[in-house]
C-alpha cells in the first residue's frame, strides 16, 4: 500500500462540512473518497487534518490516503482535477512515508476569519465573509486577541458539551487587522476544539462592539463554561489557511 | 418626476445579462425594475450605462431612473439593499438633474478581464476568471495592446453582424499585467461594441500564445471582418469597473 498526501482548496458553501456523513456524499471527504475509490477501484478512506464545519472553506487543507496503484503523483493530480467538482481544488499530490497521518502528525494549523465591515456591498466575496455593519474597534480586538496566546484550557470556547478529551490547546499567534473593507482574524495554534475559532472571534467581536473587554477573556477561560463566551460567528467567514507538520 | 442615479455591483453568474428580456426577470435590469416599481408603486424603467453580457459582472455599473417619490436617497438605498438579491449590490444612490441619462452621457468606461493563469486551483475566484493553463507571454500581450490605442473602426471586433451605426471608438488606455496567479486586461475607452472587449482579449491571448503578432492588429482592424480577429473569450472573466461622466 502506498500513502499519498493531498493539499486541497475548497469553497465549502454547498457542503455539509469535511466529514463524511453516512452514504451522503455532500461532504468534502465524501466527494474525495468517491472519486479516489473509483480511480483505484477499491474502497479508500481519506484522512483529513481535521474536520471543517459545514459552510467553512479551506485554502490548504491536508489529507492522506492509502491505496494500491501504479499511477504517479502527477497522474493522480490530473485525475482528481478532472473528476472533482470545481469547488474542490487539488493544490498538490505527494507520496509520503507509510506512517504519515494527516491528523495525528499535524503540528500547527492556521485559520483566517473574514468580516466584511464596510458600507460597500460585498457581492463578490459574499460566500467568504460575514458582513457586520456597525463599526468595530480593531485596536481593541487586536489587543484582546493577545489574551488567547499561550496554553489554556479552552473548554469555554467549545460547542461540544460532551467533550471528554483534553481541552487544553496552545495558541501561537493571533492577529486582528483591517484589510481594506474587511477585518481579518488570523490564528495559529497546535489544534482547535469544535467551533473554537468561531467562538473566539465572536468574543472578540463583542469586545470590538464595546460590550466586553480584554480582561473578560481570562475570566471566561477559567470558568470552562461555553455560555460565558461570545457567540459562534457564521461558518462562511472561516477558512483553514495552512496545516504544518 | 425626480431622477436618481445608481451605482451598482453585481455578480452576473446567474443572470442572462443586464438587458431585460420580455417578462423574464432573470436579468439585472429586470430585477431592478421589479424592485423599484414595487417601491414607488408605478412602472419604472431603469436605464443602464450599457448592457453587460450574460455571465459578465460589474464593480460599478451606473444606471438612472425617473419616478415620483417622497423617499430620500438614503431610504431608497436601504430599500433596494433589503429587497435586491445578494448578488446585486447598491454602492450609492444620488439624485441628479432631470436631464441626466446614464447611457447618452457616459463619457468613458473601464472594463477588466481576468485570466487565471496558474497551476494552483482557482476555487474561490472561479466565477470571475477564465482559466488558461498554458503559459502566456504577458510582455508580448502588453506591447500588442498598444495597437488598440486611439481612434479606430472596430467592426472586426464586434459580434453583431448587422451593426449599422458607427463602429468607430476611441481607446484611451489598455494595460495587460500579471497580478499573482492572474493576468488582468484593463481597457478604458469612450465606448465598446458588442463583445468588443472579449474579442480584443481573445486576439491578445492568441498573441500571448505566439500564434499572432502585434502587427496583425492594424491589419485586422483594416479588414472590418469579425472572422479575422481572435476568439470571443468567456463572459465570466469580464467586469465593468467604472463609468465616467
Amino acid at each position: 500500500m502506498r500513502n499519498f498526501k493531498l493539499v486541497l482548496s475548497y469553497d465549502g458553501s454547498r457542503y455539509r462540512g469535511w466529514q463524511r456523513l453516512g452514504d451522503s456524499d455532500n461532504t468534502i471527504q465524501g466527494k474525495l473518497e468517491n472519486v479516489i475509490s473509483r480511480m483505484v477501484d477499491a474502497n479508500v478512506e481519506v484522512i483529513g487534518s481535521g474536520r471543517t464545519d459545514a459552510g467553512a472553506h479551506a485554502l490548504a487543507q491536508t489529507a492522506n490516503f492509502h491505496c494500491r496503484t501504479d499511477m504517479d503523483c502527477g497522474q493522480i493530480k490530473a485525475y482528481l482535477r478532472q473528476y472533482l467538482p470545481e469547488d474542490i481544488g487539488v493544490v498538490s499530490v505527494e507520496e509520503v512515508d507509510d506512517r504519515f497521518h494527516s491528523r495525528f502528525h499535524a503540528a500547527e494549523k492556521t485559520y483566517c476569519y473574514r468580516i466584511w465591515n464596510d458600507d460597500r456591498p460585498c457581492v463578490f466575496e459574499r460566500r467568504f465573509v460575514w458582513p457586520v455593519e456597525e463599526p468595530l474597534n480593531v485596536t481593541a480586538m487586536s489587543d484582546a486577541a493577545e489574551a488567547f496566546l499561550g496554553t489554556h484550557d479552552f473548554l469555554a470556547f467549545c460547542s461540544n458539551k460532551h467533550f471528554k478529551k483534553s481541552s487544553v490547546r496552545t495558541i501561537h499567534r493571533f492577529t486582528v487587522e483591517r484589510v481594506g473593507p474587511e477585518i481579518h482574524f488570523t490564528v495559529t495554534g497546535d489544534g482547535f476544539l469544535y467551533n473554537m475559532v468561531r467562538i473566539m472571534v465572536g468574543t472578540l467581536v463583542a469586545i470590538g462592539r464595546g460590550e466586553r473587554t480584554k480582561t473578560d477573556i481570562p475570566a471566561i477561560l477559567d470558568t470552562r463554561v461555553r455560555e460565558n463566551a461570545g457567540e459562534t460567528v457564521p461558518a462562511k467567514g472561516l477558512c483553514l489557511m495552512e496545516v504544518r507538520y
